[in-house]
């Protein structure tokens, strides 16, 4: 198999895509084209990454072509199994599923206004409304699945580390990159996310990386 | 199990919602609960139905909570077998999987300038340039899903109705309501869509129900 993702210290997408990889435990082949690129937007535009967004980041296993992060982690999972992305329990992964795609579809503000940078911490200042609404809802959610399902003797969201976790991860980096204040228990969830080796991997990458974008650089959270 | 949706005649998400529920086969209560009505506002600001996001649809099974139509989807798929949403053929269902994803967290221009509204049709006129790219992109993704596995006993994008047919369904209706030009094939798409039993099921709903609310009769698309 094959991925395509963008920069790492950038690309938010591309690292859930990448998570879900690692998580298979499936080898793959992993091709950074780095966003903004005149190079890769000419390919783009020809018929190389058809009929995908030409977005990143999008697997190609043989004839197949995933071009979603949330379609990779259900076309990994029907590879490797279910239990491998999701919790066995029928109430947890009704909850575990409703929390990734929310956040496949939701938290605009955030995502716009405090975009990931891998490299960077600022301090802290006021956040917009828009932002600390989806700041409580992401903790309330987070506070939810481990009260719930999330046991003693795991950090994660349900336990072990999946899909849910693999979701939520490129928002944990931001709360770091825009120094947010969090309650305890997201603190400690969000500092077991940042410690598991796929994530310290990936936060390595990003670190060797060459590249600065001025449009992710100049990003400054509130008013 | 009891799913909560909204208005028939304007609720995109709830359709896609009841149109799995139907899919899958099994027995559900339908409860609706009309957007922007102020009792329901009012249970949805209590714990009436945390941790969802208060949004429909919503679909309670005992203990389990799911609140997001693509999560909907697949909660059931585990319940019903995968087979019942979506292409058996590895390649297929990742193209299956990876249209309706894009359908779940895209195409905002069309979503926000022509709202779903099941009793008009309103007369052609000019799309903005966002709304067009919404239209080439879908209309593209039908046909490559169609010409690759649609074969030609079936109608349907992957041949027979499924997932990534119930998430472009509000689509669908949007074309005709706003007469948005369609090549043939596409054409001939929507319309079986349109006439699949359980669609008619639906717009004879939406027919029936009372509640007018202006937002969504005011929508215009275009400049």
């Amino acid at each position: 198999m094959k991925l395509f993702i963008g920069n790492k210290a950038y690309s938010s997408w591309s690292l859930r895509g990448w998570l879900a990889l690692k998580q298979s435990g499936l080898p793959f082949e992993e091709i950074v084209v780095p966003l903004y690129d005149a190079e890769w937007d000419k390919r783009r535009e020809g018929d190389e990454f058809a009929p995908s967004s030409g977005k990143v980041p999008i697997l190609w296993d043989g004839e197949a072509v995933v071009w979603d992060s949330l379609a990779i982690v259900e076309y990994l999972a029907d590879k490797v199994g279910r239990d491998i992305f999701w919790p066995q329990d029928e109430a947890a992964r009704a909850m575990a599923r409703s929390m990734a795609a929310e956040m496949h579809s939701s938290f605009q503000a955030l995502r716009r206004e405090c975009t990931m940078n891998l490299r960077h911490i600022y301090p802290p200042r006021a956040l917009s409304p828009e932002v600390t609404a989806d700041v409580t809802r992401i903790v309330t959610l987070w506070a939810e699945a481990r009260s719930r399902y999330g046991g003693s003797s795991e950090p994660f969201l349900f336990g072990a580390f999946g899909a849910a976790d693999i979701m939520f991860a490129p928002v944990v980096t931001r709360f770091v990159t825009y120094s947010v204040p969090l309650p305890r228990f997201a603190e400690a969830y969000a500092e077991a996310v940042l410690n598991h080796r796929f994530m310290q991997d990936w936060l390595a990458g990003a670190q060797e990386e060459d590249w600065v974008i001025e449009k992710f650089e100049q990003a400054i959270p509130g008013a």
